[in-house]
């Protein structure tokens, strides 16, 4: 730890994704965990963050005031729920700091009012945050604006742990929407979710999709290009849930140096 | 050219398979060919074989002489039609030679006259000459065999060109069997062919399809074993449709020195 | 063929690769042979051009004089040698045409002599036609450029046939190349190309290289980033030789409707 | 937990491996830890296994008593060092338990005490306790005596995180025997490590091996058999280092209902 590490705030702390949050600040270099954030009602205030996260003790209790802890602190990383973030979001902005947020499910509303806050806090807000899923999406939707849909057709496989109840993930139709949107089309009119029969020969333009489910895999996708004599894959693999926390991290590392705004993490990956 | 080749005959020459073992046994070490045979009424007999597979002419006319061409032969390779097929069978025990069969869609009738035939003939048959897909089909059902479906999950990934009309593949289906006969389990109340939307989590000891369809693909499988914390993967790619006759060769090949019988590629590929 | 059909001129016609280009414009929509040229000492000088590419028959005699053809066409392709293709290059400007040049080891006069050209001529060159390898260079580039070498490692690993004679293959090169302009590094200080034994840990920033050799496999490549938890790989890989025609095809048709000048693969691509 | 589960004793419990087998065992339906053992002169005699291994108190202190645990216990996990495991195999005889042992670098002579030791003891010995990596042993072992060496080609792909300091790891050239085992050939002589450069053609019969580093990934490998058109490739991926002491619980299960007997585990996976 040194002077000039980036002073950071978890909310959210006695949380599954709070704890890994907790958990990574403590072991990335050029951060430092500042203060860990709970409601008031939690039954987790007073107990050391870092004994909650599995690291042992490390001298920071958790506690419910926020705005104490920003004013003080350089960032938040933030995966909490709309209605907080919301909340944090305000509060980031008179703290004027860094608000990472990872929450999802923000209303149109939710969405305005983040967006009014990042007048003055800079905001970094993504449904996903891992780095490689974002490049991902981005590499896409160049390859799809690239090759013609007359000579080139595009899959997108995915494959999760056998708990998984849902299909495809929503990974997967992040890239697809990703691939429509590099060809200029809708996704709903060209996805094709199920192949089973007779299914006739493969729709010119059409992005298919395909689910394997098995073991603990944590995700996998790939983008497939397939053309005549050549094919183009672009994929991700995940073994380890705490790539979002690494993300959120790199992402408040590189709002620290930005002017307040509202950014995503194409931004911070230098490809918008 | 040697004197020690195996002296061949391919049957249903003219066809685009019999074009194609033509031209795989020209360019075969260890084989020639001796004769090229279609049916009677049809227009390539007198054709020099050779410039009807594309190489040029070699001196060998189209005949519609079977057994004059068997009696001086060593083997016979045929993916015609069943009633070709068995009626060949029959010629070819007569003339006490290799007789490999790639032809599909025998009923139990035309199975029990080939299987007569082969008390005198070595007859090697197969609805997959691939030696790549036969020995993936044995390792499928070692692995499914040796890993527990309590703890391992078995999915069947394929992908082929966009002209494909149905889905699995037949390969495919070919992999899950052999993978229910390694559980000791029927495919076909265990196979899951569709997941889209809500599906819930994966019912522990099914077997799963899923299918690409893309570009000029020639044939991909893949048999994926998820455990916990670990995969393993069974995979095959045929990049050229000429596979089958390069196996059909090689059973010709292992056949000369076997007794009269019933073989399949697992008594090829030494697997039985 | 229609009225509208772009009217191509293929050069050095009786070489291997001017044999596959008469065959991909004989089977390409929107395009149509014009003309096949040779040297005018080539004993190929009046045969027909489709019959030496195994076509049949398509009542284009191959001759020696490519002015007389260009003027009447629309473009020409070219993979011949430097001294041609410069000579070629002034025809073309002459004749106002498109000229796709996928020749290589051009000196850097030749190179100026092209260039000059393209101030009346439209011109597409480039090292490697192939779509998907150019579009690969692109999105290693990018990769490269949005993931820190602090957290990623860049690999590329490659698979070629048995009778390859160098390692790695010139397209690995061309995509480390891309990866260390991304990086902004130097290829030739960063890369590792053996491992063998005692290796120490993986020296952060380099570029590592991993060559595989077998069977018939026409080219496999892939770009790994792996960062902590998360890698993604980008792919590509080559069933057939045609794959360069087919580029080249899609370059003419592609610089119909652009003005004279010097152009890439990365502008057909829409990349520039 | 229930009566029916099989207890189980930890030795070297305070190690990481020891602690990995205690969370194992505590995770795995149908059996549970009876004991954990470490030297006399540990620490951590007497303290919670439970808490040593993460899990928060779990009743069972660590002892330096190993018979006095073996003789109320079913098996014993071990993966400690030659000398220890020696000493365990001679008191799990006397207790008439299971010895699972994943300890290496034993020497002829530890190895003959160890199978003494198995005239009354149920001994499950490997280098290599992962399911997954035995059986990709078995399945290229059969792969390698299948495919003629005259067609196909066979090469090992690895991939591991960027500590690791030495190349090709230990599993890969686990492969290479497996596969050198099946052709009847001697590895060493057939290995290829390192291609760079002009390597001439790929000489028939070797096996070649590719290295990749990088990110955090635990370990990919793949065998690589390679034909004129097609190609098989056999692989494992672990993304948790904790399969090794899932597979040595899975090697206790199975060895309760044995015989005394030394046993790899090849015969946990019904392949011997």
């Amino acid at each position: 730890m040194s002077e000039t590490d980036m002073k950071l705030v978890v909310v959210g702390a006695a949380g599954r994704m709070g704890q890994t949050l907790i958990r990574i600040v403590h072991a990335t270099a050029g951060v430092r965990l500042h203060a860990a954030i709970e409601r008031s009602n939690s039954p987790f205030i007073g107990r050391d963050a870092g004994e909650l996260a599995g690291l042992g003790p490390i001298g920071i209790p958790v506690t419910d005031k926020p705005l104490e802890a920003f004013v003080e602190a350089e960032g938040v990383l933030d995966f909490t729920a709309p209605a907080a973030t919301v909340e944090f979001a305000g509060l980031a902005a008179q703290a004027r700091i860094v608000h990472v947020i990872g929450t999802t499910g923000c209303s149109a509303d939710d969405e305005a009012k983040i967006r009014a806050a990042a007048r003055h806090a800079r905001v970094v807000k993504s449904g996903n945050m891992s780095l490689g899923v974002n490049l991902l999406g981005v590499l896409t939707e160049t390859a799809a604006r690239a090759l013609s849909p007359a000579d080139w057709d595009i899959e997108i496989l995915e494959m999760h742990h056998k708990h998984k109840v849902d299909a495809p993930s929503g990974t997967a139709l992040l890239l697809g929407e990703a691939a429509a949107k590099g060809r200029r089309i809708g996704l709903a009119e060209h996805a094709v979710k199920v192949r089973d029969g007779h299914t006739g020969p493969r729709p010119q333009g059409t992005i298919g999709f395909a689910t394997l489910r098995g073991g603990s895999v944590v995700g996998e996708h790939s983008v497939i290009l397939a053309g005549e004599g050549e094919t183009v894959t672009l994929s991700h693999s995940a073994t380890d849930r705490s790539i979002f926390a690494r993300g959120a991290v790199a992402a408040a590392l590189w709002g620290r140096s930005q002017k307040p705004g509202f950014y995503s993490m194409l931004d911070v990956l230098g490809l918008n």
